[in-house]
């Protein structure tokens, strides 16, 4: 039975005056160029989209200082997931828990058996040593790294990936390091799997435009990996155009002063989460230092802090149908001042009478 | 290896004064209001799209008579056709040949075994009833009849397809009928399988705004099926937001005034490709008599139509990379009035020396 998993419900928009923190997107909201681009781009509407997204991959590849031929771009993250078990016949499939859920819906969507290597809030939820070691013990084909891991925000340190992709070499498979909320992390470049690409083809960097570029409405991602036959076989198990007109000319509009709008993000990003997160653990919540646009913790007061926010009109990520984790886990987005305001002075009633 | 294998090869825009009748996209192009409603949209872009187009559904629901729990919405009629082997697990396809190749790419995706039935010219690639004896014999679990076919444009009698479904039936075997020209015929109503939808749960439709409302730039298809586990299988075995916010807007824009379009869109595809037909056969080339919005035909002369044409700036489908089909097919699409007779004027200045 399918059931939606995710934050960032569209149901919920019903509802009035309401905050939602349970999706990651970028507070600054769209950059500039974006909404003049896609509307230039209507009449081009009437023919198919370039399946290969040539002009936005060239832009993407400027942007990541990787080869365009690198490059893949998908109708979200989301369809790379889809299409990478399939693209790499993954009989086995390693992953975390907690982890972001597609990674194993997409396996059994293949029909892979699915191994969870779980982690634990004594050591922070941090991936170790372990990890390689089971891998050793489960071959499996296609292993899942996200980083910084989705709901914890938790880095995993390079050297670590680097073990698992000497090892994953020997027995052919496929290391995916899901970066999608990298680049919020003041730390991008010490953490990122990039310089790994050229040395490593059983290396794939999956990326989006919906966190950072904040366009989750247009459905965008993309994958960088130096194995061209990998990225042909992405092209084979999918939709001919998985990326419509609009997406491309976003996207490329996007790109234009990137570097500049993550900055700049990144600024707004961590100032903002440092409030948060000081002035939850001041409350009593257990934070688990993040890195990226959202904060993970646990609540230890005997109350539902979900529907306690939500009666007040402000929706967070309750992480109780994560894998590993329970319901006394939360994810909340690192929105605009004015939301995290809120966000505060609503917890703050509610722990209040804890105190 | 991947190789694209349409019309409409985006990467075609690149050469300049070209008319592309290789891809079959209404002449009247986008419907009124569809670029309005997109510019209103994109604001919305910064939200996650609704996975289950919810609003887009209550619309193609009034617009095909049929509940809105029956309609699955997708990335293209493409996507669809990708989930359906998973969604129902089916280790045997039937197809005809010749047909659309994502039947097969899909199947081969998904790891199925595709039986090809051959059509042939001498009977005007018309599918007749021994597909469903072929159909017993192999027992597939998976069954498309692509009505009007493409690249023939040739239509399937209701009581054929109905024969197919009670057979089916009986092997737990589905038949996926893909109606994405249908609209384009004047005799819509008498071919749809929409009355079949009720009473037999083994029978999905395919359609897509890609053709009729001019939108292949988009990615706008849905699926109509009154088995609600299907839907559900076909929600899980592929990403979350398939449907962009802007093609979801698009699409609800499209619906407005739906039946007005597409009885002026009919009128006057009806129209262009009777002159089409009736000059390509003056012209000696043999013309299998379509219903809706391209013409399919075989070249007699010893030369390819397709090069000849390619050098004056005019791009045909040259169908030789059909199963079932070699290089003396061609389809074009049925244009504006001012292409096809430039269409035309080319072909007769090739043709002629043969006369």
């Amino acid at each position: 039975m399918y059931e939606y998993s995710h934050g960032g419900n569209a149901a919920f928009e019903s509802v009035k005056a309401v905050i939602d923190l349970s999706a990651n997107i970028n507070p600054l909201g769209l950059p500039e160029g974006v909404r003049d681009a896609i509307i230039r781009e209507i009449p081009q509407c009437a023919l198919y989209p370039d399946s290969f997204s040539s002009k936005l991959r060239e832009k993407i590849a400027e942007f990541e200082h990787v080869d365009a031929e690198w490059i893949y771009c998908g109708n979200g993250a989301s369809d790379i997931i889809f299409r990478l078990p399939r693209a790499v016949q993954a009989k086995k499939v390693m992953i975390t828990a907690p982890t972001f859920s597609d990674y194993e819906r997409s396996a059994r969507s293949f029909g892979s058996e699915v191994f969870r290597y779980t982690l634990y809030p004594a050591s922070g939820f941090i991936l170790d040593n372990g990890f390689v070691e089971t891998v050793r013990i489960k071959a499996p084909g296609l292993v899942y790294v996200c980083n910084p891991n989705n709901p914890t925000g938790r880095l995993t340190e390079a050297g670590l990936i680097q073990e698992l992709l000497n090892y994953c070499g020997q027995i052919g498979a496929l290391v995916a390091v899901d970066e999608c909320f990298l680049d919020f992390s003041e730390q991008a470049d010490n953490y990122t799997s990039k310089m790994f690409l050229g040395r490593y083809s059983n290396l794939i960097i999956i990326k989006a435009f919906t966190k950072m570029f904040g366009l989750p409405g247009i459905r965008l991602g993309y994958a960088l990996c130096s194995d061209k036959t990998l990225i042909d076989s992405l092209y084979f198990h999918g939709p001919d155009w998985p990326v419509s007109n609009l997406a491309q000319t976003a996207g490329i509009a996007a790109m234009e002063n990137a570097g500049g709008f993550i900055r700049q993000s990144v600024n707004y990003v961590s100032a903002e989460r440092a409030v948060l997160e000081k002035e939850l653990t001041r409350l009593g919540y257990k934070v688990f230092e993040s890195k990226v646009n959202y904060v993970f913790f646990q609540n230890p007061y005997p109350f539902d802090l979900y529907d306690e926010l939500d009666k007040k009109g402000i929706r967070i990520r309750a992480c109780g149908n994560y894998y590993g984790l329970d319901g006394s886990y939360y994810r909340i987005a690192v929105s605009t001042k004015e939301n995290n305001a809120r966000l505060l002075d609503a917890v703050k009633i509610e722990s209040r009478f804890m105190e």
